[in-house]
């Protein structure tokens, strides 16, 4: 069932696609280290901007990457699909993030028809104990067949009874 | 039990916690609309930085204005403590915004001495039906006995149980 | 666009379909008091299965007790739609609840084509001061067109983008 | 700072902490297949009283499985502490699952001395695609300090800002 093509979208298309459709996510330099079939690893530096008192980065920063990552996870499976949006995301906060770049590991655990869902940990660039720990879920609009290269996410539309 | 003296906060105060304590969100023009004892409202205007394709606000500028709501709202019962922080916020985006500058309105649901836990309902300015609907906890750091200034929100030591 | 037909089951057609399709639930003894057009107030008697050491009622038993809230108050808007269930939920425990009877009020917040979203809030009978406050989506099969006796929650089709 | 100990409770203990103090829980039938230091693998029969129209599993149900397994893999951790809660718990439904038992894996992701956060996966007995996926966090009364039989969840009192 494996088609060998590997993700669904390239590093630099998903650059692309932040840098034009979430451009306030763009802005805080998010960077694209590693995209698989169903997993993402993003980058966030540490600005001035996200310091919070207690030297630590704010919770909205750390959002904003789990959630472009949820995003750009859920492409790697579908590729290019417009107007996918977030429509439920919970963040735990863990441990108070050093003046570090953020690290975001996402992987899909669920994808349907009309919904995907996902798990994002954050970490702290170097450390091995997560930050933040995020679940979320993605709505998928109708959509063109697409033909996914992993036996883990295929997409089954009559077992698909949830999403 | 009501001391007279209303929020322990004013809308002055908490405009500068957040330019202080949260420049992020600062930047992104975040207003205090309203403090009351256990309630808030705030303002973010739409910037051309939030705008996603189809028109809509990027859903992590509304995780941090709610984030902040939720910030502002513990203050407004206990004052200035330093270090609190948010530990879990669940974020469900209901409607697609329109390109408006987004209210949020929030208000303290349990109030326990070393955790708070709220709802932040986020509406498109002018418009009846909610655009997203948050809620979250914050950990409040050990302070000094405060004076709350509503029967609503005692602190209960002994019988604080569960935070 | 109110019809004046009022809630869309009545009292007695929901306590059947809980005893029918959620018998775990109805064997807990849990009742309606009331059904409102997006609302319901259920009533769960303290059981000796439901106990705790430390003399509070188990967190499960509170959750099974949300969960029927919200699908009857989805039922109280759309009728009886068959296989209608929780995509998700999240439950916050707030306060130990005493061993007595736990009221469930829930609420719509938002009712969508194919997700609908509402709140839940749990006291302990008499009390004013919430155990638990949940919020939960669920997902809505394919259905006849419903008319539905509020202003406040007409199914949207063209700006339903969300769900 | 391994002690060779291995999980702070035996199956057994365990076992019979469900019967003495989760009686709702235990009157389901699950039972203990592992417990690791972190992590636990629970067995739920599936009962008549869980069945739902479609054939499928009812949520409360999971829901109790996925709760007592957070329970049992923080005590893996710590041992016998009475009147450790859930504070809260997001619980995502992602397949309707099968008439067939229900197994959930849980694993601690961060242990604090106040507050422990873990994800609990759901299956259905011999499948491999989860049927749920759920996040919590318990409360930990204040406890003797305890030795843990790992490096990967040593409680740092000084690090441990968040919880």
């Amino acid at each position: 069932m494996t088609t060998g093509a590997g993700p669904a979208i390239s590093i630099a298309e998903f650059q692309e696609i932040m840098r034009d459709g979430v451009p306030l996510v763009a802005s805080f330099g998010v960077e694209v280290e590693a995209i698989g079939v169903g997993t993402i690893r993003l980058r966030m530096p540490c600005r001035d901007l996200f310091v919070r008192p207690g030297g630590t980065v704010v919770g909205p920063a750390m959002f904003a990457l789990a959630d472009v990552a949820l995003y750009g996870v859920v492409l790697s499976l579908i590729g290019r699909v417009e107007l996918a949006v977030t429509t439920s995301m919970t963040i735990n906060f863990l441990r108070r993030p050093a003046l570090k770049p953020v690290i975001a590991e996402a992987r899909i655990i669920k994808l349907g028809q009309r919904l995907a869902y996902g798990e994002i940990t954050l970490y702290s660039e170097g450390e091995a104990d997560p930050v933040a720990h995020v679940t979320g879920t993605y709505s998928i609009p109708p959509h063109r067949p697409v033909e996914i290269d992993s036996p883990r996410y295929q997409i089954a539309p009559a077992a698909d009874k949830v999403s």
